[in-house]
C-alpha cells in the first residue's frame, strides 16, 4: 500500500488543474506580453487568473503579483518593505516558528544592521499577541508572522496580530503558505497588508505563487527587468502555472469545507490512536488552533529518521521536520521553541493528510507505526524496555 | 495563415517536452527535498537533468542553478556579484544593448552607488572589445555583456570579453537568454564565469531558467529560505518544469545544426526580397554575426506598432521592439544605440523565424508586409508618395 502522508511539504496536482493548464503547454503559448493574437490570448487567460484568485481571497486584482513561489513572495516583502523605507534604523518583529524562507531573509537581513525581533511561541505553538504589540518600537517597519505553521500546523492570531500593526502604523506581512487550503483566506477581513501563498501546497503546479500587496502599500523590487506585473515583478509570465494556480485555489475554495470536515475526523482519529495506544507519544502544538490535516508527534527514545525510514519501507511517506529543512541533522528550530527537549525534537514526525486520504490507509499507517515504534524502542539505548520507562522524558 | 514569427519573444513547447514534464504533472509529484520515495523519485529527476544541462554547455552539474528564468538569472548574477563583493567602490561594465532584466538591474544598483559604465555598440550592433578593456579600472567587479541581442540578434565577442576580464581578475557574465537555442553554448571553451538562461526561449517551459555559475566563483543570494540548489537558490524545486528544460536543451543541442541551415535560408531569403522590393527599409544590425532566426527592419515614414497591427489581422506575428518591452512608447534603445535616429527608429519590426517556419509562410509574410508598407505609406504624412521620397532619412 501506497499512503502519502506529506501534503504539507507538496500536494499532488488536481487532474483539472492540468486539464486547464494543457491549452498553454500548446497552441495557446504565446507571451503575455505581445502585442498580436497569440500574446492578447496569454494574457486574457492571466487576467483571468488574477481576477479568480482576487475573489477568492477577497481582494481587488490589481493586488495579485505573481511570483515563483512562497519563497520569493517572502523575500520580496521583507526586503521589499526594508529596501522602500526611509527610517534611519529599521526594526523588524517576527517569530521564532517562521519557515527559513521569512527566518533566512531576516537573518539576510540583519546583516544589513536590520534589527529584528523574534517572538517566542507558548508552548502550545501560539504566539501571544500582547508580545507583538510590546515589542513595536519607532523604528518598526514590519512585522510578519506566518498564518499556520508548516511543521506543526499551529494556527496564528493573525487578524488581532494585523490590527495591532495597523494602530501603530506597521506593514503587516503573513506567509499563508501552508494555510491556503484548508483555511478560508479573507484578506480584507484580515487586514493584512501583505500575504505569501504558493500554488503547490494546494494542488497546483510548482513554481508559481503570488504576493498580494494591498493597494498603497509601497514595495522595492526584488526582481528588475521588464514591465511585467505593472511593473514591480520582472520575468516573462509563466501563463500555464498562472492558469493552473488560480484553478486550484478556486477548487480548493470550492471544496474547503467538505474537505476539511472529512479530514479532521480521520486526523483527530489518528491522534486519539496514537495518544492512546503508543507509550510516550507526545503531540507538538495544540490541538484546537490547528490546521485539520496536521499531527506531529514526538515518539521518545527514538530518531524521527528512522521511523520516517521505516514508514517509507512500508510505502508510508511522512516527514521529520519540513522538506525544506530537510538532510539537516540539527533539530527543528520549531519544536525546540516550544520548549521541547532536544532529544525528543530529535523524535518528531509530521503526518499531514491530504485531499485523497482514506480511513484504511490511516488504520494501516497506525499499525505500521505502532509496530516501527516498538521495534525502535527496543534497539534504542535511551529506553529501558523492561521498565517501559525512559530516562529522559 | 497563421504565422508566428516572434520567436525572440517565446517559442512553442516541443510536444517531446510536455510528455517528458507530464509524469511529474501525475504521479511523480513529489517535493525533492524529502526523504521518502516520492522525494527521491523527484529528486533523481532533477539530478538527471542537471546533468543533461551540464553536458549540453560543457559544465560540471554543480554548476548548474534553478532559477525561475533568465531575468532572476540576470539579477542574482548582477546582484549577488555586488552584495558579496568588499570593494569599497563598485564598478559594472555593461552595454547600451542589454536587455531590460540587465538594464533595469543596472539602474537599480546605481541608485546604491554602484558605478555602471555602459558600452555602446557600432552601428551594426556589435561592441568593441577596445572598449571593454580601456574601462576597466581597479574597481571594476564585474563585467555583464549579452551573448545575442533580443531585438536585432547581434552576436557580441563573448570569448574575447570574458578573456580579458579574465587577465584583469573581473568577473564575467553573458545574459545568453536569446542565444541558447541557435548558438552551441560551451562555457568552458568562452570563459564565462556566469551565464544565464531561460528554457521558453528553446521549447522549454516558462518560469524556469539556470544560471551557471563556474566552480570558484562566489556569489551573494537573491532568495533565501530552504537549501535547495545547495544552499544558494532557495524555493519548491519545481520538478517539471526542470525535466522539461532540460529535455528542450537536449532536443535543441541534437537538432541545432539542422534547423539553423534550413532557418538561415529562409532568413536571408526574406532579408533579400525586403531590402530589393520595399523602398527604404533597413536592416538594423550586421547581418554576418547574427542569430540566423533574426530579421529586424525599419520601414521609413510609418510606425512599427501600425505594421504590427495590420501583420497581426493578417495572422502574421511579429514584434515592434521586443515583448519585454511592449507597451511602451519609447522607441528602442537598442535601434537608437545604433545611431538611428528616432522616427526611423519607431518604424521598426522584429520578424524572428523558429523551427515551424516555412518557405510558403514567408513568401505570405512577404506579400502582406509589401502591401501593408505600401498602404500605410500612402497615409502618412512623412512620406512624399509621389515622388517617392521622405524628408528625413
Amino acid at each position: 500500500m501506497k499512503v502519502y502522508l506529506d501534503n504539507s511539504a507538496t500536494t499532488p496536482l488536481n487532474p483539472y488543474v492540468l486539464e486547464a493548464m494543457l491549452p498553454f503547454y500548446t497552441e495557446k503559448f504565446g507571451n503575455a506580453a505581445s502585442i498580436h493574437s497569440f500574446g492578447r490570448e496569454a494574457n486574457r487567460a492571466v487576467s483571468d487568473a488574477r481576477e479568480i484568485i482576487a475573489e477568492c481571497i477577497n481582494s481587488r486584482p490589481s493586488e495579485i503579483y505573481f511570483t515563483s513561489g512562497g519563497t520569493e513572495s517572502d523575500n520580496w516583502a521583507l526586503k521589499g518593505a526594508v529596501s522602500v523605507s526611509k527610517n534611519k534604523n529599521k526594526h523588524i518583529i517576527t517569530t521564532l516558528i517562521e519557515h527559513p524562507a521569512i527566518l533566512n531573509t531576516c537573518a539576510e537581513l540583519e546583516k544589513q544592521n536590520v534589527k529584528v525581533t523574534y517572538l517566542k511561541p507558548s508552548k502550545e505553538g501560539i504566539i501571544n499577541i500582547k508580545n507583538l504589540s510590546e515589542s513595536i518600537t519607532e523604528d518598526t517597519i514590519l512585522s510578519t508572522i506566518m498564518f499556520a505553521n508548516n511543521e506543526i500546523g499551529t494556527i496564528q492570531p493573525i487578524k488581532e496580530a494585523a490590527a495591532i500593526c495597523r494602530d501603530f502604523g506597521v506593514l503587516f506581512h503573513t506567509d499563508a503558505v501552508q494555510a491556503m487550503d484548508s483555511q478560508k483566506i479573507d484578506v480584507k477581513d484580515l487586514g493584512v497588508d501583505m500575504l505569501s501563498m504558493s500554488a503547490h501546497k494546494f494542488h497546483g503546479p510548482k513554481g508559481i505563487g503570488v504576493l498580494f500587496l494591498k493597494t498603497g502599500s509601497r514595495l522595492g523590487k526584488l526582481i528588475n527587468g521588464g514591465e511585467q506585473e505593472r511593473g514591480l515583478r520582472a520575468g516573462t509570465t509563466p501563463t500555464p502555472l498562472i492558469v493552473g494556480m488560480a484553478k486550484a485555489l478556486e477548487i480548493s475554495n470550492r471544496d474547503r469545507e467538505i474537505n476539511n470536515e472529512r479530514i479532521l475526523r480521520l486526523r483527530n482519529r489518528f491522534i486519539d490512536m496514537v495518544l492512546s495506544e503508543i507509550p510516550y507519544a507526545y503531540l507538538n502544538g495544540c490541538r484546537d488552533s490547528r490546521l485539520p490535516n496536521n499531527a506531529n508527534f514526538s515518539f521518545a527514545f527514538i530518531e524521527g529518521e528512522s521511523i520516517l525510514m521505516r514508514l517509507d519501507l512500508a510505502g508510508i511517506a511522512v516527514s521529520s521536520g519540513s522538506a525544506c529543512a530537510s538532510g539537516s541533522l540539527e533539530a527543528s528550530h520549531v519544536i525546540l521553541s516550544l520548549g521541547v527537549k532536544e532529544e525528543l525534537a530529535h523524535s518528531t514526525i509530521r503526518f499531514s493528510l491530504g485531499v485523497d486520504t482514506t480511513e484504511q490507509q490511516m488504520d494501516y499507517v497506525f499499525n505500521v507505526l505502532k509496530k516501527t515504534v516498538d521495534d525502535l524502542r527496543k534497539m534504542s539505548p535511551l529506553y529501558d524496555y523492561e521498565k517501559g520507562i525512559g530516562s529522559y522524558v
